[in-house]
């Protein structure tokens, strides 16, 4: 299996990193080929912008997936949005690894999706998105560290449930662009670990890794649940966390 | 009132800036005092790293929000993040406006926040977060444009329910630090509108504004709705998007 980890943290000596270098060594020992983008130490540009195209379709106006679009099409990528889109679609299983900021991943990785995740590659015109998205047959995974404890994503807990603050990411982006998602893997409240619990951590990250391969994805459900006014239809009941019958 | 928007878009000529225009004109109208931090004309740096801090409290390796600590303690944030800091404090009402980019705000912004929603002067030490955010007494609203149709965000809808697609902004980001959450305003499917339309947006945009002051904020729990494990009092409901009962 092909594994692109893109990774993202500030400081090379974090818990993070050792999360990332334990994942690469079992991987390969695994016999897995591994790609990693670390985006710090590329020194990754995350705002889209003007540059990110070599030709124009509306040289006036910047609309943005309007040029990627194009863009996919022609291979008129600047060249370090390209590199990424050739290691995203050659991997069976993206990994994004990060600290949990703002419920959400730091900024120079925000900026990874919005670049990398183009429209005509990840998603696009006639119908190519979720279970037809321009990923599929890929599967995708979010691990990261907290500062909270884990009862606070419970349902009912403190910061809200855990799918649903993650649903921009792994309904949002991951699903929508057609990758079957993986249960993430959380380190939580790291700042607050011992060395012995941050080695356990290391430990019970490679043990799922060792069996990624035969992980079943979350549930989530396919365009065809769908009416074709975009609503869940009456014979399907709504099986994620960011969906319910309007009653 | 004190407004401070806070504007992320790559194309001075799209219908974002002319959403912007028209609210700064109306809030002012309106007698209110307007700032806005137009990030990509800015050229904002929305990479948290080791330069924002003029001092350090752990110099061997980074902890952001540990540094962020300090330097709300001793102002020695770097000149962009104290400058936003200083606009954020200031400001009674707080707008995001962006194109939503995979269900969230572009990286640019995400930067922002990132950098200027420090520790210790948006949430920290003892309790400070939600209603005892270092935000409180503001209120904070999202401003956005789509690429997709107001039925694909209902609860049954293609792309799940709006408040758990924002969850991460409006409870994650706004709530957390204490902001007080208005409805968003939301311009649907953008690329897809005439220029009827459009200005029927700006209209409506500038009629919420001009009353703006009345509204009431969206339901939301306090920290005291929660149990010493941050779990939802027994005798609470759920009243958010993102909170069930665990039954």
């Amino acid at each position: 299996m092909k594994v692109l980890i893109v990774f993202a943290h500030p400081e090379p000596k974090s818990f993070g990193r050792a999360l990332l270098d334990r994942s690469v060594q079992t991987l390969r020992d695994c016999g897995h080929q591994v790609v990693v983008s670390d985006l710090y130490a590329m020194g990754f540009n995350p705002v889209a912008g003007v540059s990110d195209f070599t030709e124009r379709r509306f040289p006036d106006a910047l609309q943005y997936d309007r040029e990627q679009k194009l863009a996919s099409q022609r291979h008129s990528f600047a060249a370090d949005i390209q590199a990424e889109i050739d290691k995203l679609l050659a991997c069976d299983l993206l990994i994004l690894q990060f600290p949990l900021w703002w419920f959400s991943v730091p900024a120079i990785m925000k900026g990874w999706i919005d670049r990398v995740f183009a429209n005509g590659t990840a998603y696009g015109a006639g119908g190519m998105r979720f279970d037809n998205g321009g990923l599929k047959g890929r599967k995708a995974m979010l691990v990261f560290t907290t500062g909270c404890f884990p009862a606070m994503m419970e349902p009912d807990g403190l910061l809200g449930q855990r799918d649903v603050i993650l649903w921009h990411l792994q309904y949002g982006t991951f699903g929508y662009s057609g990758l079957q998602v993986l249960q993430p893997f959380v380190g939580w409240a790291i700042q607050y670990t011992d060395a012995a619990q941050r080695r356990e951590y290391l430990d019970q990250y490679a043990a799922r890794l060792r069996n990624i391969e035969c992980e079943a994805p979350m549930a989530t459900h396919a365009l065809a649940d769908f009416t074709p006014e975009w609503r869940l239809r009456a014979d399907v009941e709504p099986c994620t966390a960011g969906h319910r019958r309007v009653v």
